[in-house]
């Protein structure tokens, strides 16, 4: 058999078991060694090959595509420190739970730690960041060999789509001559032509038993409160909202658990609590005795501190993916079950109903912090808060919101509340970075109806190179850059007070014109001088087609002064309010 | 013992040290958990504190330094996928063996692996890219623990430096608060104020006996070659220009060998080399029985395949570092010695020379080839081989020329020939990936007279984002972008000849106006129309200061067939001159 022949078999057959196991998007960057696999996957009529040049941002624009189609996507890249470029977006996408298929072409054993071009350690590149790790056998056209690329693809693609998922990594030495016979039929087989084999993913459950001894710790409950973090579970919204329903809980929503959205019953739901549970009359007046808490660890450090001030309660954590998220040891149940199955089955074990009055609290207090939130929209300024206040409706029917990092998703936190509106709110909350966000955004807009990228300019920065993709692809975005020359979160931590070396080391003025670089990536920029314009910019938007930018410049003092303004005022009230009509 | 004064102990002993080891310059990348890392390093007087908020661009702008300023850098970054950014630089200063301190700041035992935020598992975060990893002691003020901190720090920067030198991991878990006391004098210690512990370093070398031995393999050999690759050891031009004067061998000098500039003898530097390598007969009159090896492996491949077609000739490899850089097992002997102790003892046991004949004819050929070169110089047009064959001339005495990968490395090796002048050249060699280009430039550029980089525009597109750096710190800085819109490298190789899916996969066009960029970051750009333009501009450019951009636009497959063209012509008169003459 010769090399031509039995690297494309090879390669062809993996490629051919990719797409039979449902992967449609592939993601390409340039490179010689990986050659083969790109050029098979470029003949692939059912594969969506998309080219990055950079690996950094094309790791995060798989990983877009694959947290918004809610399928695996496979990355491609050649040896080197090309590969290390992948490691950010692996370490996202595995604490974020997204299946990425990371490919790496690799210099064979011989060509190994013997100074060739180009050629690294690749084995176990990302360490313990990815939940497998397979070393190819070398391109053979045997039978076994081929039946063995089929089943490390099927399984592979498994493994990553498993709960939770995650990345797993395929390392593929290969030998030169690299180009394949595009000649051959290749992607024809006798041998179970559709698909070597399936694999069925089951879902973590607990019994009867544990649902029943479960629901006897609640049965009579009166003072819970559900808690839902990011959270992406088929048929969550609605199980949760049934179960708080049964119970009389209120839901602390996250704006990621994507409860505060859409047309589901929100009677139940508290969205304000990032700002009332900063006041300490409020945190006296709601403590709950139990906590059930869903997905990830929620964004608002408000919450996080009240759960902790209230370690007394029974805690239950239910995670389907299997996994510990409870960085204060509060928990004093870790129930491994899919969560929307934990909602809907627990329901048939409730009994008792607690009293409505521990919810209605909760109620008073939330209905309370929203009147005083009219004090942000009758705000003259542009300003980092009304414009999360006002978001929601600004946005068109179907919107995906993409939130950067930093201060952006904490406002969205305090200030993007319930609506009726079908948005969906995203993020990188794996890991919390500001890196890559501009390409995870990209990659989510091909699958998005119209994605809204909301961003503070040092993460626009980060990933300025990310915007090529859109370029060249014509993709669709608008991108609304809050602008306060620097990294505006560190006003809000102690050391700010530190005023020495503050703004060398926190505050980091970058002072750049944006504009420029939007002009070279062919988009459109809008510096927003009022409200009046952003309303008809945001308007206008969903026509407008390319790379969209709207820049808001703020001031990171302001901003600080404002919010703390602001909390400081809804304090004052609810701290009348319990006083008063609550003693 | 409170919280702040256990941090602030700590972490001042630990900079303290790391200054006294020699350490000069670190690169900070803003964060939270790196918060008393960051301030402490900002108030010691003689540490020169770089920020750069894009982490990957800091790393190589780290790696820069510790290139040109051949002392060890620290870089500094906070936890999460920010440590991951770290990763192609850490991989690229492994294996080109650059000393880096890499710290990262961790969040403490109780909040891994609980879904705290921007958390990940950083343990051995760089695999076996570092030559030592430490999960280093919680901020403690006991004596031991004082000591322990500045042990560590001191064996850390001697095992980076160490040959072969390379990075080193420190990962620092922290508490909050994170806010050191800066009020205390913090460098102030009683014991061992100088320092706690000098590390010496010592250089490898064989005994005598075993110089005897390989004396008595070389003396008499008539037909050796000498070959430097990439070598930075003090002392080595002058010591292989004298042994190479006493074997009567020629010197095949890579670019990054340092031999084909300066005022030293080049009576026996042969720099043609990777053009007429690839004409037979020229191989077959010059075929060596024992070849010398020093550094990393050159970049030309005409000469990588003369060497593995010579695979009967003795073969020693010289290595410092105690490498294995031999991919096509040549070697017949391995040498584990200084490379500059190497030549000058082995210069005292030579006691024959070799006749000058075989010399003469690496010497004759050389300049029949250099003879041919004026052909690139005649042409009228701008053109990639003509810019490589006139930078020598057009560099001011004292520049460095820092040079991207894939195609510029190689125009280099090809065109940039023999000179007096003083003139460095770099380029990342380690793992030759294209990535964090322009800042390893830029960095370089801090301890470089005048910097000029070379590069393509994917190079160049691929670290954009590494300009910041020039435009806050207004770092003096040359770029000549050769601008073919896209993977020009690739239409040398074999998949060229496939038309199908070529620009798709290879070719990768970015259609971009660089010069928007250029206007972001503050910089002057310059689209060269033609040779008279480009000398003045380079004649004017050591006057100018800040980020200086001078675009050369080329086309792919001009360029492709003007280099065939020249070697073609230049084989023929090889050939006839072979066959003609000395037949």
């Amino acid at each position: 058999m010769n090399h031509q022949e039995s690297l494309t078999a090879y390669i062809a057959a993996f490629v051919r078991e990719l797409v039979q196991t449902g992967i449609t998007d592939v993601v390409v960057s340039p490179g010689s060694r990986s050659t083969p696999m790109a050029m098979v996957m470029a003949e692939h009529p059912e594969i969506k090959l998309h080219v990055h040049v950079d690996e950094r941002s094309a790791a995060f624009f798989g990983l877009g595509i694959a947290k918004a189609s809610k399928r695996p996507v496979a990355i491609l890249c050649t040896s080197g420190t090309a590969a290390a470029n992948y490691f950010p977006a692996i370490v996202e996408a595995h604490y974020s739970r997204v299946p990425l298929i990371v490919l790496t072409a690799d210099r064979p054993h011989e060509l190994r730690e013997v100074g060739a071009p180009q050629a690294i350690d690749q084995i176990h590149l990302y360490g313990h960041h990815v939940k497998w790790f397979v070393e190819m056998a070398l391109p053979e056209k045997t039978d076994d060999i081929i039946r063995y690329a089929r089943t490390v693809c099927a399984r592979a693609v498994a493994i990553a789509s498993q709960t939770p998922s995650g990345p797993v990594h395929l390392n593929f030495p290969l030998r030169e001559p690299l180009v394949p016979n595009l000649d051959r039929n290749l992607f024809q087989t006798e041998e179970r032509p559709k698909g070597y084999v399936k694999v069925h993913n089951g879902d973590l459950t607990i019994n009867n038993t544990q649902f029943k001894e479960t629901a006897a710790k609640l049965n009579g409950k009166v003072k819970g409160i559900i808690v839902c973090g990011n959270i992406e579970t088929e048929g969550f919204v609605d199980a949760v909202t049934l179960l708080a329903s049964a119970l009389n809980f209120p839901i602390l929503a996250d704006p990621l658990s994507q409860l505060r959205s859409g047309k589901h019953n929100k009677e139940n739901i508290i969205d304000a609590y990032d700002t009332f549970l900063r006041n300490q009359d409020a945190k006296s007046f709601l403590k709950p005795d139990v906590v059930i808490r869903f997905g990830a660890m929620p964004v608002s450090k408000a919450l996080t501190i009240f759960l902790k001030e209230n370690h007394c309660a029974d805690h239950f954590v239910i995670d389907g993916g299997g996994g510990w998220r409870d960085p204060s040891s509060l928990s004093t149940d870790m129930i491994f079950c899919n969560e929307t199955i934990f909602c809907t089955t627990l329901l048939t074990y409730i009994e008792t109903k607690a009293s409505k009055s521990f919810l209605g609290n909760w109620k008073d207090i939330n209905k309370l912090t929203k009147e005083h939130m009219t004090t942000i929209r009758d705000s003259i300024e542009l300003s980092e808060s009304r414009l999360f206040y006002q978001l929601a409706d600004m946005l068109p029917e179907g919107a995906t919101l993409f939130v950067g990092n930093s201060m952006p998703i904490r406002d969205v936190d305090s200030f993007f509340l319930n609506n009726d509106r079908s948005i969906k709110v995203m993020a990188n909350r794996g890991a919390n970075g500001i890196d890559g966000t501009v390409s995870t955004a990209l990659g989510a807009s091909l699958y998005s109806t119209s994605l809204y990228l909301v961003l503070g300019d040092l993460t626009f920065f980060h990933d300025l190179n990310g915007l090529i993709a859109a370029k060249l692809y014509n993709i669709d975005i608008h991108i609304i850059v809050v602008n306060n020359n620097g990294g505006g979160i560190f006003s809000f931590l102690p050391q700010a007070e530190h005023e020495k070396n503050f703004e060398l080391l926190f505050g980091t003025p970058l002072n750049i014109e944006f504009e420029h670089a939007i002009r070279m990536f062919n988009g459109n920029f809008n510096k927003i001088k009022d409200w009046d314009q952003l309303g008809l910019n945001m308007k206008n938007s969903s026509e407008t087609t390319g790379i969209n930018v709207h820049e808001i410049l703020t001031n990171r003092d302001r901003n600080l002064a404002e919010h703390r303004e602001f909390w400081r005022l809804v304090s004052q009230e609810i701290s009348n309010f319990v006083k008063g009509d609550h003693k």
